[in-house]
């Protein structure tokens, strides 16, 4: 209860700074609206878990702190990009997010595609000022959140899924798919937090496992919430993915599995921490019941 | 005389090294073909104009060969996804580029964002390798390409291109539209082919006048080809931007001043290099010439 009560003043106070930061760097007086619609995409809603995974693994080694601000919103670039493109009309086609018109509905396709496309490339900017972060730091933050979001990782993890709408599949694939498509920016996250201290391998391996645990516990509680939540409480559609008959880890294992699946990988996720060796790993860990626990 | 065929001769041999550069970091084996889209979208095709500046650039001061290489692919990357994304129906809605059907009509249009999508994502990936590149370089690379490419850049450009379809444009408004929108990567493809090397600061800013000279000049010739040139020729659609009423060069100034301008531009270009006081710059010179004297 005590750790619980740390970590929504400690969450609410580094939200608090994202959104700050947000608000600085993404730019509200680019031409032709195209700034506008980027702070539409991405300010004022989400529930910020990358950041506050970057910033909860930055903390738990003592990292530096400019380099996790920045890696913190250039993942929520990333992360916010994607929600726009996904929901463009050639995508999902979906009209609502965040309980709010999608960012084509509001601006049109065209700009919609656009500050998506502007959207990641100052994700990038981001994580290369010309000073407050060490050179060497920001190529391997660069890296890292490259990786993840590309062909290798959430890229590639969105063209699986448009390639399996309407098939079946067994839980491997779909664990690949969702691997890929929510889980490497997740992980990224975790990692990108990590690199601003100085973790030695076992630290690294220990909360890269910590990552991935994370990672697909919240694709399964996603999915478990599809099927249970209204899209008052989601803010999105609600059962979308049923109707659009995707896989999900509640039609591939059924509600009671999918429940089980996601306690496991909560469990993971504390074990990893453990091993990690971390002077405070109180906001990771509470970051892991957050993920399993929450209703929307 | 001499020039030109010393300069076809270095320009065969670099593109063999980017295209083979290309093939290799471009993936084939990504799930569900995204990569085979990609490569589509990129291998193959177009007249590699920003690898060349930054491969000649490099070249002129003597700079890092793999880091100019990798700087000459992750520019193509960025401009070939920027066709992409161009071509969908939400934007120019074009079916022909470089003499093929474009990526959303080969692939679809998902698969088309989604390639875009994960071609810009590689592009970061290819300037921050774990070997090969010193860090600090890595994240100067990275610096330039992202500003280049995002919202004070090719895409801020667009979103002004969006924004005046249809519209009378004074010429300020049209070059500062150009600038960003196509100026922006090739002024970054000189300063990213510079920067593989140690310029001072007159070298850099000759550099980066010679980069806008040479931006600037690449579109008013563009939109005189326009006019001009069959399809056949180009390789896409011509006399599109005619059709669609948006504004050119041609279309503010009159043929006959657009030629000129182009003219002036080829010598302010010279002038810059003469200034750069560089030991070779034969490839760059060559190359302002062939941007204004090129009839595709």
């Amino acid at each position: 209860m005590e750790r619980t009560l740390n970590f929504d003043h400690w969450a609410r106070r580094e939200l608090d700074a994202v959104e700050a930061a947000l608000d600085a760097w993404v730019p509200a007086d680019t031409p032709a609206g195209l700034g506008e619609a980027m702070r539409y995409g991405v300010l004022d809603g989400g529930k910020r878990l990358r950041p506050l995974l970057v910033l909860a693994a930055c903390q738990a080694l003592g990292g530096a702190r400019e380099a996790a601000l920045r890696s913190a919103v250039a993942v929520e670039l990333i992360h916010a990009y994607s929600l726009v493109h996904d929901d463009m009309p050639c995508m999902d086609n979906d009209v609502l997010r965040r309980g709010k018109p999608t960012v084509h509905v509001k601006y049109g396709e065209a700009q919609a595609m656009l500050a998506g496309d502007a959207m990641q490339a100052l994700a990038f900017e981001v994580l290369t000022p010309d000073a407050g972060v060490e050179p060497a730091l920001q190529a391997r933050l660069v890296r890292l959140l490259a990786r993840a979001a590309g062909h290798a990782g959430m890229a590639g993890g969105q063209a699986i899924d448009l390639a399996n709408t309407g098939r079946l599949l067994d839980e491997a694939t779909l664990r690949e798919m969702h691997r890929k498509k929510t889980g490497a920016l997740l992980l990224a996250s975790v990692q990108m937090g990590a690199a601003c201290g100085a973790p030695d391998e076992t630290t690294w391996r220990a909360l890269s496992e910590y990552g991935e645990a994370i990672g697909l516990a919240f694709q399964v509680v996603d999915d478990i919430l599809d099927c249970t939540q209204g899209s008052d409480k989601l803010g999105k559609t609600a059962g979308k993915d049923l109707d659009a008959n995707k896989p999900t880890y509640v039609s591939v294992l059924g509600m009671e599995a999918a429940r089980r699946h996601a306690q496991e990988l909560r469990v993971a996720a504390h074990a990893a921490l453990a091993r990690a060796g971390l002077a405070d790993a109180a906001a990771l860990a509470a970051i892991a019941d957050k993920v399993v626990e929450r209703d929307n």
